[in-house]
Formats: structure tokens, sequence, C-alpha cells
């Protein structure tokens, strides 16, 4: 198993991306500088999407003022386009950017109309637009949303997937994050798809970027598909406070149900199997209560009701014929 | 992966153990005959517990006396002692007993005063003697609790477990059960059990009885470690719909949160990894949809939210710059 993984925790973006109360910005703030205080070094805190269609980043470059600058935290904000890359810069000249940039592409054209209202072709022109706006001022994130499974168009074709992490290579992005937008992935096809990514890459002559697990817990394998990702070599996750976030048809169905993966579950997991995080534990858990107070509900983690289950802990539980 | 695995539906005992309001009996009939129909090949049904103790089964013999008995499937029922398999005798000669009887022991000593009241070695006089007094008239399956860490004694010694698996087999029991009662298994720790466990019983000289994972989610890692099992050989699981059940330490910190896997979830998880459940996927969403009228509110599994996932399937989902 691995010695130390990186968890970009990603509540403040992905997780609050739909929740249909606005989260105030100062309240944003405080929750990021906790995550920033229990060790995250990779937060995404915000999105640079049009303010009419995603009304709780309105306050994007407001967020990134206020918020503290501890040396070795990078912050990421989404960038669906270069309009939204122009934003993130004249944020960074005045003196209040984003570390990191997200550019997004879909795997498949049905999502990428629905989720990006383009064609792939038109999304990768962008793509290629928003890396020449945004050189060498950002870490650059490519992520490929759909990439296990499209929820308009069913299986997704991997040698799709891993030609456009090639394409994000060629470009010189600095991570390439493969999105299992609505939980379709398996343990299988994550080994399957990692193997093919880096393989597809090798080929290119590019810097091989790391790659990114972003798995949703819709269907409740996120776990799972991390281990998968973990012993296919991956040692880069996404993962969000709570469970909140992912894909909203979980809001649609499930009155609240959601598809991150927790991170204090994943949390819990890796550092069970020896694997280090780089975190403090107890903080991790107090943003874990502050998160549900700022969404004034129980969020979806199981740690956060029973406590981290590392062995040699203990904890006072009645018992009556379990197995 | 595997062809083919059976899972034993533990609604309504391991499930139903620990819920406050009594399910009338008929609606247990209703729901039990609903896991037959769905094609559960064994289904946990009832427990032999002292009816004071826990009241969900005081009902034990009416509920065997009201199935439906299709031919290949399995009724079980818990015996925590020999005067609960006189019971499950009783019954049996009355012509509706249970097919199964799970007889159980704890790893620790901690635990085994806690759940069962009595000393390990104690237990182990008791088990032999059910064994003896069953011999030859049910199937008898093994139950080995807190196999992967106790929630008094923290860490479990795997030599124990394997030892206590060891003595089932020689015993003649037909299948053995490991059951992380409080959700402290790992993927890797889950994998190191089954292979030594499997080696311990070949010591024995004995017919080697199939191995059953038995997995809480209490800390959300259950289909991560049943993924684990898989990879491990095992072809048996235990979980319950809805997720309901598992250990009470959930009950007392969640209020309602449960740790058992979720059947729908790994149904899922299995047959998207083209794994043979043998189910009818239909009729068990259609069971899990029972489960939570008979229980009154929305329970734990996310495939009843979303929807089983098999890639190919395709489901309208409204989508905004998801990663």
């Amino acid at each position: 198993m691995a010695d130390r993984v990186t968890i970009c925790e990603c509540f403040a973006r992905d997780g609050l991306q739909h929740e249909e109360t606005f989260v105030p910005t100062e309240v944003k703030i405080d929750l990021i500088g906790a995550f920033a205080a229990a060790g995250f070094t990779r937060i995404e805190a915000t999105s640079y999407s049009h303010p009419e269609r995603v009304p709780a980043f309105r306050d994007a470059g407001a967020v990134l003022a206020g918020l503290p600058r501890p040396a070795g935290v990078a912050y990421k904000a989404t960038c669906p386009n270069p309009r939204a890359v122009e934003r993130a810069i004249a944020d960074l000249d005045a003196g209040h950017g984003a570390t990191e940039l997200s550019l997004l592409v879909s795997a498949t054209e049905s999502h990428t109309e629905r989720n990006m209202r383009t064609t792939r072709a038109r999304q990768w022109e962008r793509v290629a637009e928003m890396v020449r706006l945004a050189a060498g001022r950002f870490r650059l994130v490519g992520v490929i949303s759909v990439a296990f499974g499209c929820p308009f168009e069913g299986a997704v074709d991997p040698g799709v997937v891993a030609d456009d992490a090639a394409r994000f290579a060629d470009l010189g992005v600095d991570l390439v994050t493969l999105g299992d937008t609505t939980g379709l992935a398996t343990p299988t096809s994550v080994k399957g798809m990692f193997r093919r990514v880096t393989e597809r890459i090798s080929t290119t002559g590019a810097q091989a970027p790391p790659i990114v697990a972003h798995f949703h817990n819709t269907r409740g394998g996120g776990l799972a598909n991390c281990v998968a990702a973990l012993e296919a070599g991956c040692r880069d996750f996404d993962s969000s406070l709570g469970g909140v976030g992912g894909h909203p048809a979980q809001i649609q169905y499930g009155g609240g149900m959601t598809g991150n993966v927790c991170t204090e579950d994943l949390v819990n997991l890796l550092e069970s199997e020896g694997v280090d995080t780089g975190l403090d534990l107890d903080a991790v858990m107090a943003a874990s209560r502050r998160c549900e107070e700022a969404l004034g509900r129980p969020l979806h983690s199981m740690v956060a009701r029973a406590g981290f289950g590392l062995v040699g802990g203990k904890t006072e539980e009645k018992v009556a014929h379990d197995a």
C-alpha cells in the first residue's frame, strides 16, 4: 500500500454547488480555513461559473480574497470557459487569486451538451484557450467528467478517456482528474482505466501528470473504487466532507442524498490501511461538524456518526447478539 | 472475478434486531416472502434469542410457521444458546422449522461477556452442545463476531479468529461467518484474514466450509471490504436491504444510522462487476421499497435512491458543471 496520499477537500465547491440555500461568504471562508487547519493542502474553494447559472459561487472573488494563506495550501477554482479564466486572472492580479484552476471536459457529447452547452470539439478549443490564458500563473487540473459511464449514453469508451487525458498532458496540465460523475465506476473499471490512461499518456512524450480519482458515492461504491485506484497507483483523491455535492440526480431522486465520497470515511479507510493522509484527525472531525452546522442538517459521513475506527482505539458500545 | 455469489438477506433478523417498534408478524412474513421471490436462496428469518431480551423476535415460531416454502430457499435462525436450539428443534418437529441455525462466538472475552454474558470457554462448550443437539437436522453456520477488531479490546489477534474458524470446521459446521461487528475491517485485513483462516482450516483435516463475509458499513467501508473478500475468493455474503441493523452503536450515536452492508448497493456493485447474484433486480428494488414502508422511513441504500447503475443503462439527470 501507499505511504502518502493527497486528498483535495471539495466541500466548498463541488459540495456547495447544488445547495439551495446560499452559504454566506464569511461562513465559506471560515470553513475553508478549518480545512486548511486540518492539514488539507489542496482545497477546492469556489467556481468561476457564471454567477447567474451557479449562484452558489457568485461570491467567488470575495471568498478567495478572504481566505487565510498558510504556506503549502493550494486553493482551486473551477473554470468552465475562458471568461472564467479571465476572472481568475483578474483576482490573481488583484492579489487574491486561486492557486489552481480546474478545466473541464466531458467524455461524451451528450454530457458536454447538457453540462457545458457546447460540443466536445468546441470545449477542447476552449480548454486550449484557457491553458494559453492561464499559462504559468496557476497549477492546472484537467478534469474528465463521466469517465466511467454517462447518464445519457451509458457505457463510455475508455479509449476516448485515455485520449482526453493524453490531450490534457500534451497541453501541459499539472494533474488529470478522472470523474465518475454518476457512480458508474467499479473497482475493475477503475483499475483498467488507470492502467489505460497511464499507458496512453506515456505515448505522448509529455510529462505524465498525476491522475486524480474523483469518485462519487452515488451507488455506495465510492470507497471501493478509491481502494481500487489506490491499488492502481493513484495517490490523489477528491472528496467532500459529509459527502455533500456530487451530482444533482441525487437531489432530484433522494431529497438531499448525494454523490461525493465522504472525506471523513475516506480518511478513516486510508489511515486504517496505514496510508498517511497528512491530516489531523481531530481537526477533520471538527471541520466535519462545522460543515453540518453550516448546512443545518446531518450530512452523509458514517465516520461522522461512528468516529474514526482505527484498530487499537476502543469505544464503549452496547451489544446484543450481534454478529 | 467470480461467476456466482450467494447473498444471505439479513433484514428480517440482523436488520430488525434493534428496531424500537415491533414489526408485526404478518409484515415480516410478507417481507421474507418478497425476499424469496426476488431470488434470495438464504434468508435470515428470525432469532431464538430470549423473547424478553430481544423482543423483536418474540414471534420467531410464528414467523417461521407462516413463511412460504419455495424450493431452494433456506431460512436461517440465530441461536445464542442450547435452549434456542431446543426451540428450533421443537418448531422443526412441529413442521415449520428453520433450515439453518447460526451459532455465535465472539473473538474477544470482553465482547463475549457483553454480548453473551459468558466466557469464551463456556460459549464454546455451549456451541459444542448446540451442534450435538442440532446434529443432522439443520445446516449450521458458525459465526465469529468482532473478527476484525473489538469495540472493547481494540485489535483482535487473527490467530484467535483462525483457531475459532478451525474449531467450527472441526465441529462440522456447513459455513463459517467472519463478522466485522463494528466496522473495523479494511481491505487489507480482510484479505489477510481470509488467507489465514483458509490456511488454518486446511490444517485440521476437516471439510473446509465456505467462509461468509458479514461486514458492517459502520464507517462506510463495507463495500470496499466486500470487494476485498471477493478478490480473496469469498463467494458468500451477508447484507441487509436498506442497510438496517448491524450494530447498535449506530443507534446510540447516529439516530438510526446503521451498520449492515446495504443489499441493494452490494448487488449493484457485484452485478456491475459481472458477478452473478442470481437475483431479479426489479424484485430486489421492490423488496427494498417494502422494507422502507415496513419501517416507515427512508433507509440507507444509495442504490434505492439512485437506481441500479449498470453501465449501458441510461437515466435522465440534470447536470451543471459537475466533474
